[in-house]
Formats: C-alpha cells, sequence, structure tokens
C-alpha cells in the first residue's frame, strides 16, 4: 500500500511515518523541516532522515519542500498510484500567528487546498486529516461533540484548520473523495520538540528554582500519547466506511490544568520549583482556556487511548530528557 | 460617515453604494469589475461608474482593482478614517468553481483575509460582511438557523463563505473587532445581471416556446429583494450593539420551487414555454436542492422584508427587460 504523508518531518508526521514503515506500507513523506529537525538533533530517527532529500528507497521517498510546491513532483504521482494521503503538514504553533498573520493562511489553508487539487488531478480519493479541537474556541458545550453547534475558533490557528474542514467537505461532495478528519487535542510524546512539556523543560533546565506558568495554571487540557494518536489516524478508517466526510475528536477521556501538567513534569524531573502565573485565565491570545472533548464516536469504532494523560506526560518528559 | 464598499460594483454592492449615497454616507468603493459592467450595458446607474478610476468626488471615491491589491492605495486610509467596511466582494458563482477550483480560494478566501489585514493595519473596527446561505449544505435542520449544528458546505463557494466566517470570528476574538455577518439567501431585484432569473428571460428571449429548467425544478429557494438585503445591511447593526461577531440569515419567510419561479417570469413576460427539466434533485453538483432559513433572529431587530417571495421576482423581471 503506498501512502503520502504531509508535514512527514514534523511530531506526529515523524511518528506516523515510523509506524507506517513498520507495518510495511510504501510512504512518500514530505516536509519544509527535514533539515531544521537534523540541524537541531531533536529527533533520535535520523535514520529515517538521512536519505538525500528526493532520494528514493525501497520504501520510502522523502521530498524536501513546501507542500504548496508539490505540483513540482510529478513524477511521484504518475508512474505508481497511491491509496491515500495522510495530510499532516501545517503551521501548528497558534502564537506564531499574532505576530505572522499570513501563516496559517498560507501553509494550512493553500496548502490543504493544493492537496485537495493534487488528490482531484490525480485521482487519489482518501484523505486522512489532521485537524484540531482548536476550532471549537470557546464553546459553551463541554464536553463538545463533534457536531456541536455555533463552532467559533478565536485563534488563526482554530480559524484555518475550520477553513480546511470546509473545503475538505465540499472536495468530497463534488468530486466523491473519502476522508477522515480527526480533530486533536495536545499531543504529547516521543519525537515531540515544542508546546508546553518542552517550553517546561527547557525553564527548568535554565532554572530549576522557579518556572513561569503562562495563564493562571487552571486552563484544563486533554494531553494524550502520539502513539494512541497515531492508532487512530490509521485504524479508524479501516473500520469507518463512510461515504465522505467523517470528523472524530481524538482525545483522553479525563483532563488536567496546567497547573496539574507542571506538577508532574517537575516530580519525573526531581525538582520542586516556585510558580510564577503570568495571569489571566488564559496562556496567550487564541488560547482556549477550558478543552474537554467528547470522544464517544471514536470509541465506538473501538479505538481507545492506552495511555492516560499522566502516563502520556511522564513518557514525553522522558523521551524529551533522554533527547537532550 | 465613511465607509469602504469592496464588490461595490456587482449587484448587490451597487444597490448598496445607491443607498449609502442617498443617506448622506462618504463612500469608497473598491471592485475589480466596474469596466465590465458599463461595456455590458447591465447597468442603469452609470452615473456612479462615469467617474475615472481612482478619481475622487465629494461623496464617492471608486478604485478599479483586485481587493486583493488593496493595500496599493493606502492614500485612501491614511488621510481620513473609515468607520466601517462593507465587504461585498467574491466570486458569488458556484458554477464557476466546478471548472476553476482556485477562484474562490483566491477572491473570496484570500480576498477577505486582505480586508481584515487592513482592518487591522488601519484599526478599523466594524465590519458588515456577505456571507451565504449556501454554507449550510444540505443539513437536515429546516428552516435552518444561524447557530445549526453540523455545517457541511457542499460547494467550493460555501466552503470559502464558511472560511472567511471563520477568520472573521478569530480576528474579531484577538483584535476586537466586531462583525456583523449576513447570510443571503437567494437575492434578487434592481441591477441584477445574473442568476436563475436572468437565465431564463434570456433563454426565453431566444426561444419563447420553451424553457430549459436545471434540475427537476422541484429545488426549493428563497428569493428576496436586494432592497431588504440592503435594509437588513445597513439598519441591523445599527441596533445590535454585538461584542464581537454576530451572525444574521436574511432571507423571505416564504419560499418557492424553482417550477414556481418559472411560472412567474413566464407569466410576467407573457409567455407560455414547454418546460423542459435537465433532470437530478439538483441544478448543478454544489446547488443545495431545498434551502429554507430560519430569519427570527433578523425579525427581532425589527427588520422586516418588504417584498415577498412573488413580489421580488416581478419586480426583478421588470428592472431585467427594462434593462435590456
Amino acid at each position: 500500500m503506498r501512502v503520502l504523508v504531509t508535514g512527514a518531518g514534523g511530531f506526529i508526521g515523524s511518528n506516523l511515518v515510523e509506524q507506517l514503515l513498520k507495518e510495511g506500507y510504501d510512504v512518500v513523506g514530505i516536509d519544509i523541516n527535514f533539515a531544521n529537525m537534523l540541524d537541531k538533533g531533536i529527533l533520535k530517527n535520523k535514520k529515517i532522515y538521512l536519505y538525500d532529500c528526493n532520494h528514493i528507497s525501497k520504501n520510502l521517498q522523502l521530498i524536501y519542500d513546501d507542500i504548496n510546491h508539490i505540483d513540482r513532483y510529478p513524477f511521484i504521482f504518475v508512474n505508481r498510484p497511491f491509496d491515500s494521503i495522510f495530510h499532516l503538514a501545517a503551521s501548528a504553533d497558534i502564537r506564531k500567528s499574532l505576530t505572522d498573520t499570513n501563516i496559517d493562511i498560507k501553509h494550512n489553508v493553500l496548502g490543504t487546498h493544493k492537496i485537495l487539487e493534487i488528490m482531484r488531478v490525480y485521482d487519489i480519493k482518501k484523505l486522512m486529516f489532521s485537524s484540531s479541537s482548536s476550532i471549537y474556541g470557546e464553546t459553551k458545550t463541554i464536553p463538545t461533540p463533534e457536531d456541536v453547534k455555533d463552532i467559533r475558533p478565536i485563534s488563526l490557528y482554530g480559524a484555518s484548520k475550520l477553513a480546511d474542514e470546509a473545503f475538505i467537505n465540499a472536495y468530497c461532495n463534488i468530486y466523491g473523495f473519502k476522508a477522515w478528519v480527526f480533530r486533536f487535542a495536545n499531543v504529547v510524546g516521543k519525537y515531540q520538540h515544542r508546546g508546553v512539556i518542552v517550553d517546561f523543560i527547557n525553564k527548568l533546565n535554565n532554572n530549576p528554582k522557579q518556572l513561569k506558568i503562562l495563564g493562571n495554571g487552571k486552563q484544563t487540557k486533554s494531553f494524550f500519547d502520539v502513539s494512541d494518536c497515531i492508532e487512530g489516524f490509521m485504524n479508524i478508517p479501516k473500520k469507518d466506511k463512510n461515504d465522505s466526510m467523517e470528523i472524530y475528536n481524538l482525545a483522553n477521556i479525563k483532563t488536567m490544568t496546567v497547573k496539574n501538567l507542571a506538577d508532574i513534569v517537575c516530580n519525573e524531573i526531581g525538582v520542586s520549583p516556585k510558580y510564577i502565573y503570568s495571569g489571566g485565565d488564559r496562556g496567550w491570545k487564541g488560547d482556549t482556556p477550558y478543552t474537554i472533548l467528547d470522544i464517544k464516536k471514536a470509541l465506538k469504532t473501538g479505538w481507545k487511548p492506552k495511555y492516560s494523560c499522566e502516563e502520556a506526560i511522564r513518557r514525553t518528559v522522558r523521551y524529551v530528557c533522554d533527547f537532550k
């Protein structure tokens, strides 16, 4: 089975490519960021990324470019057909869009449209898409199901993901695609290179006596392990024979506050810093202080997270610290 | 009061500019299409468009360009402040996006993002936006309220409008804008130059003995008069002191089938053609066969359509025929 993975060099993408190769898939990966990750030594799975750009190995071919340029590589499409596309490439930094207000439009909206066009032109019918719980904004419906009413993203990142879903649904309707959209909570784990846990570890490495926490620490989030994320991403589409676009929340049932998260990170590292809160009910503009997803629909397919919120965080701390 | 109108040369835009000037506003209009409309003799209100491009008159200034280039005209922003922006510019032809799959991204998504950036950069806080009932796709909730759950656009046009709303909401949240989003049903009336009524009239002019109707004629739509549309667009924001983004359906309460519409057009013209249906439950891919909007929220503000569905259609036929 031959698949295209966009964002193959990213945190979730690296884990996905690794698992796909383990299960015998032929993988073509595209990312703009392989080099960055090698430079920084972020990832241990360097063997995957040691191929030259555009090099073809037996089961893995990597393209080092922006997905907006994917049509510069027709050779990957014309020789052998793809079964499906795992589309993960995106600018995923909500805070970055506060200073660069074009970034979500460029990478997320135009990038996803480009992938949909590739599917149309080369007749690829199946899409697995990484969306985000941030599309729900400040919904009052908690836990939040996929079909909640009045969805209002409050960040440009969330807006771009809702825009993507809208275009995916239209393409499914017009061109007969099938798409599985996964709205993730906070994914953590192996190969992670940024996000709140990495931030905490970096800060504690600099000064183990105090830890600055953005917001009031009461923001409630669901953290879940990247291996559970990949399991859902790869296996739910096999079970769910949908006709057009199907949406799944993927998260842990239990949630925790950012203060609880800090406690676990500090405990795992073995430090007891003083917490300093930056104040306010959220970490930054566009941060959603209270995200609890209803995951009943995903559970019905047989998918279930293996690791609890706490286990996922402890595993992540161990990975990140081992890689330093 | 000084306002910017994008899409000022379009069907709804022409009517809006006319009304704004009547009420004493200072108007800056931008459109890529003034010339087209003059060439084709579509509009009678030529006096508005006889100014040279970029000419400044006492109350009206027109810019003949794509809204994606609006930042090439800083002089309109720096000299005198704008109270608000009426953003109507869009590619509004659902069928066209079946052959040009980039058009909605370019004009609607990037265009709207450009307007939001202009608001951010030049500190303009109020936006009135023309969205569309086509975002609702094939919702099962009929009549459809603004906050209906599981909104799934089935056309690229509908997807682009939902994308626009998502970005508008995010900008409102981050930058403190206030926005009024109007989801229109089928607007008809004065200065209309395309759409189903104009199509019917053109076909009947060519051959008054038969009329080809796309679909099975049973598609149900709400047609309402452009003067009622403008009334809502201009006056609801004055009454509704919202804090961020507020959405209103604007339509007639009563709806009718495309077959009924054809009957009224033929009756008004005075012909009795044989109807030939192209078949299927919809006119084209992405057409929604059954659109009935719940307009209670708009009615609560005091807004009410003056013209019924039938009156609006008859008025439109008269306008279009007079202008030939």
